[in-house]
């Protein structure tokens, strides 16, 4: 269980297969997110029809509501949510570190209120790996502290915080059937970047995040750190680029080596009614569409291209039907997926590396709203 | 087209075929309702999944939003929102007088304020059979005026200006491939019923719709209201109970001759967390079922039920997650789906009658919330 095996390269791009315990992880792989063990608005058929492999969800939420207790009672968050194919859970970290305006970190743990009801919870490397444990995701992550990247002292305070929690993480891992991921941390300084690095590879798990990115820093700090780590990481194990991202950043990561990614982007940006589309991302209230009768990506295979037109998906989103955003979120994470897909093929005939360029161009488009 | 043939009878129940330009409707029929031009929540696939086969869109909404022109434009309502069976539409009269306080009526029309900014519109006859060609249901109604049906005096004048304006419908017709119902009115006054359904029966329409019952008379007054008109109105064409009903209604409704139904009440409950299911409705949000492996209904084959517990369902409600509308209505629209079938099979047999008692009693759990 959890081989990694590298089926080709291009450059530093790699494809893969990750073995899980709910099946084969083709990579380099994007992760739509089902922060309370569900992809808004979508049914696990929706996500079948889109080719969805990996499914994220939140260990702070599920340990909030339903309870980890509970989902594991109810036979583990396959089950609860009918997601049969590979899951992976964060550690909560992040999610504490950034919901809560009241928390409080020490070395052994951190204390925070519940954005849900203000109560206080405290979650330590050991808390964290036995909610994952009840979760029963086949990915899980070791309880990490994200740090502010342009505060050095802080950054490297954190990362060593973090290398600890990642030794007592693995420590009380019991379950056999989960993969436990350290976490590289150390902000955006290259020699934190490149301790840390050195001492996650150290730890032998059978695979390794990168974390603290996405969070504030320069595009060039990004590319910059990730150039620092992949190389350091070991070849064999898959990379996760967490929370990661745009589909630039997905496409300047899988340059870099990554190959694994998740982020909420395509389903957010379906609520606020923005798609994914050649000409850019588009706001499909907008009144242009009231009567455009193409869908909403003329190149797109999903349910939503194939089936509904621009005109109707805008009419839905003027009326406040719900069935916008579920038509707009299949469409978003489709587009992404494909373009894993798209890139998977690229890296196994070698044009990958010299397709970045046309890529990104590409996808530049999508960055911000064009309508 | 529009043929409408009796293949099986049971006392005053009958089961029939009713053809239209988009497939055979096989009756009796319950509708789902779509009001703006999508059943809330739901893709067309999924009510392909629970067996629909006619859906009802709501002309005073489409008028409004997104505009019957536009729709027109856009190649009519079944291709707009991707329903390839048969649909129905209203005459736009009933929204108007329930929606409005602020309308007026006389005898040529009825002026309104929108719902949505205000602005001033009016309706006619004429007008609201034009809007109904834009949309291009299979099924259209007649512009009627439904009274209190408890005001005598004003349910004869209501009564009185429905035929005038069934006949200015009939005439201002122009597509040879909808079927104009005229509205049977006439509040709960026996006289006036009678009167009413032999006019409108005079009139030949391809089908004939009762309305004005199911606002706000007592079970007791409906049931006679049916056994004055049925009785009256031709044998050999589908009859339409406007906007009922409830399971119990549906049952007492078939017993007096009624082939078709549409109702907003399993799509409205399962918005608001309540589940048809054989122990009574169910309030899904109750922690009684938080930990419920069960499905909803354990007798029911639709794809909520197959697939997910009442402690995910719970979970998603609590969460706040669109999903647990969608699951909820899957499973209620289903449920009364299924209600129809057996009826079907059940008039088939012979065996309709004898069981209405068994019907109602099975179904009288869901007339309030056991939980």
């Amino acid at each position: 269980m959890f081989e990694f095996r590298i089926t080709s390269k291009d450059n530093r791009a790699r494809g893969g297969i990750f073995s899980t315990p709910h099946g084969d992880l083709v990579t380099p792989v994007f992760a739509p997110v089902g922060t309370q063990a569900t992809v808004k608005t979508l049914t696990p058929e929706h996500l079948k029809g889109i080719n969805a492999s990996l499914v994220l969800s939140n260990t702070y939420h599920l340990y909030l509501r339903p309870g980890d207790e509970l989902v594991r009672d109810m036979g583990g968050l396959h089950k609860f949510m009918q997601w049969h194919n590979p899951m992976l859970t964060d550690s909560g970290g992040f999610q504490v570190f950034s919901l809560s305006n009241t928390r409080k970190i020490d070395d052994e743990g951190v204390t925070f209120k519940s954005h849900i009801d203000g109560s206080t919870h405290r979650f330590t490397p050991e808390k964290s790996v036995q909610i994952q444990e009840n979760l029963g995701a086949d990915i899980i992550m070791a309880f990490d502290e994200c740090s502010d990247p342009n505060d050095v002292a802080y950054s490297k305070i954190a990362m060593q915080r973090t290398h600890r929690w990642a030794e007592r993480s693995l420590a009380v891992k019991t379950r056999g059937d989960q993969a436990l991921f350290g976490i590289v941390q150390g902000g955006v300084n290259p020699a934190l970047r490149e301790e840390s690095a050195r001492f996650i590879a150290s730890l032998n798990t059978p695979g390794i995040a990168i974390g603290g990115l996405s969070v504030g820093e320069t595009k060039e700090e990004m590319h910059a750190t990730l150039d620092v780590v992949t190389p350091i990481l070991p070849e064999g194990k898959p990379r996760y680029l967490m929370g990661v991202g745009t589909p630039e950043d997905i496409i300047n990561g899988v340059a870099r080596g990554i190959d694994i990614f998740d982020c909420v982007l395509p389903t957010r940006l379906a609520r606020h009614h923005s798609a994914f589309a050649p000409e850019g991302r588009l706001n499909m209230m907008n009144a242009t569409f009231a009567r455009d009768e193409r869908p909403i990506d003329e190149t797109c295979d999903c349910y939503a291209c194939q089936t509904f037109t621009r005109a109707y998906i805008r009419h839905l989103i003027v009326a406040k039907e719900m069935l916008a955003a579920t038509l707009i979120s299949i469409h978003n994470l489709r587009a992404l997926i494909r373009l894993m897909e798209d890139i998977r093929v690229y890296i196994a005939d070698g044009s990958f590396e010299s397709r970045v360029p046309e890529l990104l161009d590409r996808w530049s488009n999508n960055a911000k709203r064009k309508i």
